[in-house]
Parts: C-alpha cells; structure tokens; sequence
C-alpha cells in the first residue's frame, strides 16, 4: 500500500520519518502526472513544490497554523495532504475539486485565491490579527519567484519588513513565473542561487565583521575567507535583509530532510523571516522539467510522451489575434506589443520572435505595464498592451489616469474575457466592459469573430485614441463569414433582419443570438439581430429604429451593472423615444462557478434554449 | 532686479553661476511662500525641491530632454523655471495654473500627473520610445521616498533594473510622504542617510575587492580599511545596486554646486542610474520646516506666523467620520483602521492616537491596503478602509478578488469623492460608483449629511459583509436634519412629496436637489425629493411608484456610464412599468477640470439654476 493512500489530513503526516516522506513525494508526483494528464491542469509549479508542502505540513500545525498559498495553482500537493486525493478526477470541471485555493472546500484553505502576488498582504493581515486577538499560531506565506514582482507583493514586503510580526515567507524559487522571469528580482535571485547554499549566512557575515581584528598580523587564509565571504555578502539575500526580514537560504527545495530541519529551526525566530527554497518547476517528469512552461497550464496528455491527446487544435481568437499582431507590426513601426508575464498565453510569442526590440514582457506586473505603454504612446509609439480581462483589473487606476486622462493611443487586447473555461470565480473576465465603458475617452469594442477581431485592431489603430478589444477564449467563429467594414465610430451592423422583436448580441454571443434567432423562426417568431460591437458607443440611427420592436433584449458576456445593456436601456429611457420593454441576458451579479463555458452558459440560463424560452414568457406576459 | 524676474525658460539659467543660482533659489523659496500664502496649494515639498529643479534644468536640455516629475505637487519650481511665474496667483483656480504637471500647460511638462508613483514607468516607456525612434536626449525621472515604496513604482524599479535603458532617477529623500513615512525602504533609506555621503562607493567597494591580495602578508591598517567598508557596502545603496542600478549619493540636496557637479558627471554614466538626493521638506520657511505635514497641502496662510487666515473651519463630513471611527472603536474591539499614507485627510488621526495598535498607515500601497484589510476580515476583525475616492482606484482587482469574491465585511470610506475641489482632472472622484457598484456582493452608500454617514457606519458594521461609503469634500448639512433609520438593505428616504416629477439626488446631491424642489415649487412644479442612500440597491416598492410621474430625475456627482441613474433607467426599463421619461443630471463623460465645487457644477451645468431650466425645458418639451 502507497504512503499516499494513507494520508488523508496533516496529522497523517507527523508519524512519517525522512525516508518514508521522500517516498510518499515521489507517490505523489506520480498521482499529480497520472491525474493531470487525463484532467488538464496546473502540473510544473504542482510537482516543483511537492516537498515544500510535505515539509510545511509536517512542521506546521494547520488548520491552526495558517498556510498561505500564493496565485493558487501550486496547491495540488497540498490539496492532495488535506484530505482531497479522491476528488483529483474532477479537478477543474464543474461542481468538482477547484484548481486554486478556495476556502469553502476545506478548513486548511486559508484565503481564496486565483490572481497572483496576494499572499504576502493576507499573510500580513493574518499575523496581525493573531496579535490582536491574542492568538499565537504560525503564519506562512509560500509564494514563487515569479509573483514576488508584482506591486502587491512588493507593497506588502515594505510593510512586512518593517513590522514586528512573526511571520514566515517561503520564497519559492524556480526562476520562471508562467513563461521565463524577467527583472533585477529575478536576476538577483540568479545571483543567490549560483552561490553556495549556506544557513544562517547573514549571521555569520555578522559575527565575522564583530571578530574581524583591527590590530595585530593576519595570516593569507583569513584574507581569503574576507574575500569569499564578502563577495557572498554582496549576493545572498543582503535585498531581503535590508528590507527587515531575516533571511534563509538558499536551500535545496527538494531536500525534505534539510527543508524540515530549517522550517523547525527557524520556528522560534521572531519577527518577520524569509527562507529562500530553490526548486524546480516540473520536479521528477523528464517532459515537464525539460519544458516547464508548456506544462505550466496543460490540456490532457501523454504520460509516456508529454504529448497533448487532443492535437486537432481549432483557430482562437488568440491566434488570430497573434498573427494579426506580427502583420500590423511589419507595416507599423511605431507598434510595440507589452505584456505581463504572459507571452504565450496572449499569443504574442509569434511577436516577440520577429520584432523582438519591440516586445516588452513586464512580468506579473499589470500596473506598470500600462503606465510604461502610456508613455511609450505619449512617445510616439503605438503600443498594444495584451492582458488577460480579468488581470487587467490590476491597471484601473493606470488605465484612468495615464491613459484616458492624455486620450493616449494605447491598445488594450482583453483575452478570456468573459466566462472563463476551467478556472473558475477567480478567473471570470465578466467585469471589463463595466469597468472599462465609464472611462473618458476609452472605446469598448467586442468582435463576433476572427475576421472582425483583425478589423478592430486596424480600426483601433486608425482611431489614435485608447480602445480595449476584448474577446473569450474561444475558437474563430465562421456563422457570419461576411462582415461590415468597420470604418465609422459607433456604427452597429445588422445581420438579421426581422419584425417582432430585437436582439443585440454583443461579440462572442451574436453565435448565440444567430441560435437564437433560428429557433425563434421555427416557432414563427420574425427576430432582428444586431451585432452592436461598440460596448459603450450607441449608433444613434439604430437606437431610434429600435422603438419599432416590441421586445428589445441584449445579451452580454459581462455582468448586469455598467453593461452594454444598461446603458442601451438608459440611452432609450433618456432619448424619449417610446421605449419597448428591454431585457438583459447577462452574467448575473455573481462569481460563476468553475466548468467549461458551456456548463457555465447552461447553469445561468444563458443556453440558447434557455434563453429562447424566456424570450418567449416575456413576449407572452 | 531679482534673478526670479530673469528667467523665463530653462535656458536663461545657463548663463548662471553657482552663487547666483543660489540667490535666484532664496528669492524662488520667498516667491513660493508669499504665492501659496495666498492661493493655498503644496508647499512644504516644493520648498524642499527648488534646488533640484535648478540644478536639472541647469544640467538638462528640456523639453529635448525630459524632466517626469512624480505626483506632481513638487513641480511649482518647475513650473516657476519654465515660464509660468506670473500665473502663480491663479495656482489651482477655475481656469488658472494647474498645481500638478499637465502637458497641455507647457511643453516642459512631460507627462500628466497627480496620482503618485508613475514617474518610473513613464520614464521607462519614454526612453525606451526614444531608443526605438533612435533618438537620444535624456530622461530624468525626480520621484520621492514617498512615492516610491507604491506597487507601480516597484514594479518600475524591477523593470528598469534588468533593462539597459539610459536613464536617471533623482530619488528626492525628506523622509516623508504627506505624513510621516512607513515601511522597510524608509527605514532603509533612513540607515544610509546616516552614514557619511560618498559618492560612487560601490565602484570603490568593487575595485577595492578586485585587489584584495590572496597571498602574502598584510598590515593593519588594511583590515582596519576592510571592516570600515564593509560596513559601508551593508549601508549605501546597496539594496538599489541589487536591483540593478548604479547608485550614487546621498547627496546634499540643499547643495547647488554638488547636485549641479553630480550631475554633470553621471551624465555619460550608461544604463540606469539612481541619485540619491537628501531634502528637507518646508527648507527655508521656518514654520513649514517645524511641521512640514501641516504644510503639505494648505489653505491662505499669514506668511509671518504659518496660521491660516481663515480659521472659522466647518464641520466636514471627514470631521465626522474621523469623530464617528472614535466612537466605534471604543465600542468594538474588532474595529481596525487603514489609510495609505493620509492619516490626516481622511480624518483617521484621532482613531489613531486612541488605538494605535489598531491603526495601520501602509504609506503608498493602497492595494496592499485592501488586501491586508481583507485577510484581516477573514480572522475575525473589522477593517475600515479609508481612500480618497481617486487613489482606492488603485485597488480595484484587490476589492473584486480578495474582498467581494469571499464576501469579507470590509468597510471602505471614500472622502473627497464626486467633484474635487482645487487639485483638478486627476483627483477627481467621479468613477467610484461605476467602478464598485458592479462588483458581486458590494453595497455602496451615499450620505447626504453628517448624521447620515454616521449611521452608514454603524448600518456598515451590522451588515458584515462589502460596503462602499462615499461622501465629498463638503461642509456637513443641516437642510433635511431629520433622517430616517437606516435599517434596511435598499430602503429609499422620501424628502418631499410631489406629484408631477421625482428627483433621486444620490448623497451630496441632496441639498442641491432641495433647493432645485424649492425653485420648481415657486414655478407652479410639485416635485418628490427622494433620497436613495444606496447608489446600487434598489428599492422595489419604491421603484414602482415612480410610474406614477411623468419624468424622473437622477443627481449623482458621477460619471453617468455604471452609475446610479443608469442601474435605475435599467431596472425600470426591465420591470415592465410603463416607463416615464428619464434625465440624468451626472458628471458628463470627461475629467472635470480644476475650481472650487460651485464653479465645477456650474461649469457642467449641475447648479440648481441650470438643473431647473433643464427640467423645465424638458417638462415643456
């Protein structure tokens, strides 16, 4: 019987001894490859961390003691210690196992997570409250050398630093976020790494200087030693130092016996410490440790061969929105691409191969990457920044305030907008277009499909003016193979022309809104369908058309409130005209759960045959 | 004549000697003291920065080479030095010289600002445009110890670490933000100041290791040269250096000759470099040298004794926050207290003084903040987050992800929300319904006097769960002094009953709704008065009465798209109710630019005058 089979909390965990541990982490990459590979999942950052979580759980006393797990997608292994192995073939379907950190699932889930770079501030916030409330257990942070460069997590370390708070970072360094890390953090970590790996460095540096000896003759070796250990001092940790915390390290992050004597030595330091744990991503599968980043996030594969099962790939709006990216920088010089930590997700990797001078990746930095791409536009330059709709959350102010307040030429490219496949309420892109339509200056655009994608992209260029282009992630659609030029500002397209009632089917839903409008035909209903592809610019020509419907319904990958349909709704009740009876099809107020788009679409009511029946209880009321 | 009266633009000080560009910064300090004396505006910073700023502009070229300033409330001897003197007695008035950078004032001025911390991206996108474009001035980024403990401004740091980009950051070191600084880097920062300025040590320190003899015997004094600079290493800019800069400083900043001869000489220096400048804030007007914080921002003020003139102050609705958080902290231990970097302006110094262990100034780091504050919900505690409206931007991911998406009771107080008084375009707290109505879980209230808000807070802390209060930089009310309980989730106040028309004015916007009912009233016109106190909870019993009027009116100090009146035209519209004819009175979609509040409404027609023409026009339509 596995050691695996028998660990179903923690406390399984503490009759272990090194040896027995080191097998049970062997166990457990095996299950994490075996059950990844037919799910899908978070796998490199999942089997580079394995012994950390062995580690921390052996040492800490969760739930009592608070185990903070950054970004999410390194939780497996801990997952799999808090009692949820079994649940590990519904992992990221729906109503199964989450993929990130969620507290409902389990008591040693500490803070819901899903974005990358908070778990130094909640960690913070937990020690505090310990105090306060006169609590005393552990607080421990493990987070990647990747999401420590994000503004978060930096703000939180310049509070931590200077607190009195008893509180333990784990610095999970495997020299890569989702793609290669960029930056002097990173740099600087590369520095620590290629030097030997010693406990307690600082300390001794500290005794030594004491011990130096001002008066006297020295002997060669002692110079010897002060050189060594100088040229230590000017690499290992002395930038954590300086910023209050103690620092640890670097260890070998697949040591369990040298992880677990560290995590009890310094459980009695006081303040705030850092240990500096070098793993890597991808630990024990020869495919993953060769290509971490393709099995950063992956779709089922083969065990053997580290092969997708599914290799009849379709054509996304990522792709498109890629290739069109290397078009439009061969004609315009002017265009850079900026992205934040994400090269192949965006697709933009196509970009950066062939204008590399002219491809700017950030790392997990969102606030910064639209600044910087606003001065680069203020510059002359024409930047596309491409994040991720619901990571672009993290650049509001950025986008307000250096951007729309200049009325700066910045292209924004919003992939998983929308419903999000897989990752769940973390992850859902259903906020943009509420947060982005009320921004002076900004144009809200949403393509129905590839073609028009590309269209929009030269539109936007053209405009000179901020514009988002937010899309789902979903595969081209060829519904409507012809498209309307796009050459005026706010001007809607009509792809269907009926009588009764109208529907305006912002982007990714026109496929629906086309389903739709072909059963409404079968039960002899006559439908109008609008593709308004401006999420905040009305055609005022068609607004007023609209008072000839007796039923109006918008439908929309985004939530209710700060919509494209309300503020149709209010453009109708403010222009006088006898306004139709309108009804929405959005998200609800709500996080959706995690699933694909289609079980997503399904449990909101948001099929095409749910979304048909209510059309017609509301025709029939 | 004055040197001051001489310069006209940035090349009139090149003629300059030392000894007279030293006089001309006497008459620039007496020149800043006696204009804001009048005006008002930021002073103690400014004070603080009149070297610096001649001393760039002696050794740069503007506006060929380019000058970003940070935040922006230190540029007044910039904006003196580039030809703006004689408008300084319009400072921060409807119409005259902005208190912040703004382009579209001057070719000097690079980059719009007013929100901290951009100054490093914007530095960084600028000369990687000028690299890109092949061009080849200089950029200077002068950015505070303040600001740069922010998220963006980190994440520049470790952006323009890795990056081989020519370019300058004068890091402006007074110890202080707009109260006192917090945090590791302060603290950092403070240890170098300390210890004797050196310039290019570090150089020194690597060529010093590089000679460091292996073999053969050595004296004393060597090892006594050896520990003193070891010493040093661990002090001086060390922490920049591993970051990637070449650090040079600290420097006297309050010494010409040395900024000026620094300067010159790093000039050719490849890559970034960091210049560390030691200021003191308020430098040369003693009273703002004793109390720089009370000198940060000021009203008109006796030059001789630093009081202000008018000293007749009116309760404000942060006067009674401030009083309120007292009250409540008394009463409930679990009650914590959050500003970043604005114990003053957001009213929290008395919270602070009375329970200091639970209050956090987190300095510039409002995303850190909420973070921090949410993890805190979660162990049990009751955060109130208090941000001006404009800066809680900054947190919009941190608010959906860590708060709204575990339903955390999270308290945030937004001061100086809707139109801002003074600071102009970027302050302006215009977006704060739009950009919080929409997030699952949010309830957002608007107090329209003192008594309300009070009871907002309490009604906040009984809900436990996401609340958003904003209120503006306003005098207390007393027109409507009683106030309905607020016991009720969505439950609306009736203030007047009329019978042709109904006027929701949100908040603030209920005292000018008042005296808009009291003119309609003397025009023959019966109008209800309603006060909605939830910007996005909707009363349904409410709502259903409005049928009975022929038009509705929504007031609301915000941008129309995602606010109230639009959530209200949208749920009308959905109900089904035969709808009456909608106007909204909001903010139109721009950035309002800088005056007193009167003079902003006047300006977007939202004076009760221009309010009653609208409505009657409307009504005669």
């Amino acid at each position: 019987m596995r050691y695996l089979d028998k660990i179903n909390c923690p406390a399984d965990l503490k009759g272990l001894r090194i040896p027995q541990m080191n097998a049970l982490a062997g166990e457990m990459r095996d299950f994490l490859v075996q059950s990844v590979s037919k799910t899908g999942g978070h796998l490199a950052s999942n089997l580079g961390v394995v012994d950390i979580a062995i580690a921390l759980h052996y040492c800490l006393n969760s739930p009592v003691d608070k185990i903070v797990w950054d970004v999410g997608h390194q939780c497996y292994p801990h997952k799999i210690l808090t009692g949820r192995r079994d649940r590990f073939d519904t992992l990221r379907q729906f109503g199964g196992l989450s993929g990130f950190i969620k507290s409902s699932e389990s008591e040693h889930d500490a803070f819901d997570v899903g974005h990358s770079s908070t778990s130094l501030s909640v960690a913070h916030g937990m020690a505090v409250a310990r105090d306060l409330l006169g609590q005393n257990h552990r607080v421990a942070a493990v987070i990647g050398d990747g999401a420590i460069t994000s503004g978060l997590a930096l703000e939180a370390m310049n509070n931590i630093g200077r607190s009195n708070s008893d509180l333990l970072v784990v610095l999970n360094d495997n020299n890569m976020s989702i793609s290669e890390n960029v930056g002097a953090l990173s740099s600087y970590l590369g520095g620590i790494r290629t030097s030997p790996s010693y406990i307690g460095a600082k300390q001794g540096v500290q005794s030594f200087l004491d011990s130096v000896p001002t008066i006297g003759k020295v002997t060669e070796s002692f110079l010897v030693k002060t050189k060594t250990r100088l040229k230590y001092l000017m690499q290992a940790g002395v930038l954590f130092e300086e910023l209050g915390f103690k620092y640890y390290g670097p260890i070998d992050g697949h040591n369990l016996a040298q992880i677990i004597e560290v995590l009890q030595n310094i459980g009695q330091v006081k303040g705030p410490v850092l240990l500096h744990v070098v793993t890597k991503k991808g630990k024990g599968y020869a495919p993953a440790e060769r290509e971490s980043h393709k099995f950063h996030g992956v779709e089922p594969f083969h065990v053997k061969t580290g092969k997708p099962i599914n290799t009849d790939k379709k054509t996304t709006f990522t792709d498109v929105f890629g290739k069109k990216m290397v078009e439009i920088g061969e004609r315009d010089e002017r265009v850079v691409a900026i992205t934040a930590a994400m090269p192949t997700g965006t697709g933009l990797s196509g970009f950066a191969k062939e204008f590399p001078k002219r491809f700017f990746d950030v790392a997990i930095a969102e606030s910064h990457a639209v600044t910087f791409a606003a001065a680069m536009a203020k510059s002359g330059l024409r930047p596309v920044v491409a994040i991720y709709s619901t990571f672009l959350q993290r650049a509001y102010d950025q986008i307000i305030h250096d951007v729309c307040l200049q009325n700066l030429p910045v292209i924004f490219a919003l992939d998983r907008a929308g419903v999000v496949p897989g990752d769940g309420e973390t992850h859902q892109g259903i906020f943009d277009i509420s947060y982005l339509s009320h921004m002076p200056n900004m144009t809200v655009l949403a393509p129905r499909n590839g073609a028009e994608l590309s269209e929009m992209l030269d539109f936007a260029l053209g405009l000179g003016t901020p514009v988002a282009i937010r899309y789902s992630k979903e595969v081209d659609s060829n519904v409507y193979s012809d498209t309307l030029a796009l050459t005026e500002l706010g001007k809607w397209e009509i792809l269907e022309q009926g009588a009764e009632l109208a529907i305006l089917a912002l982007g990714s839903m026109v496929d629906k809104g086309q389903e739709v409008v072909e059963i409404l035909k079968e039960h002899g209903i006559s439908a109008t369908l609008i593709n308004p592809r401006f999420a905040n610019r009305f055609d005022i020509e068609m607004l007023a058309s609209l008072s000839d419907y007796k039923h109006i319904f918008t439908m929309e990958e985004n939530v209710l409130s700060g919509g494209f349909g309300q503020g149709l709704a209010s453009a109708l009740a403010c222009s006088g005209i006898i306004t139709p009876k309108i009804h929405h099809f959005t998200i609800t107020n709500d996080f959706p759960p995690q699933g694909t788009r289609q079980e997503i679409f399904g449990l909101l009511g948001l099929d095409a045959e749910s979304i048909v029946r209510r059309i017609q209880e509301i025709c029939n009321e």
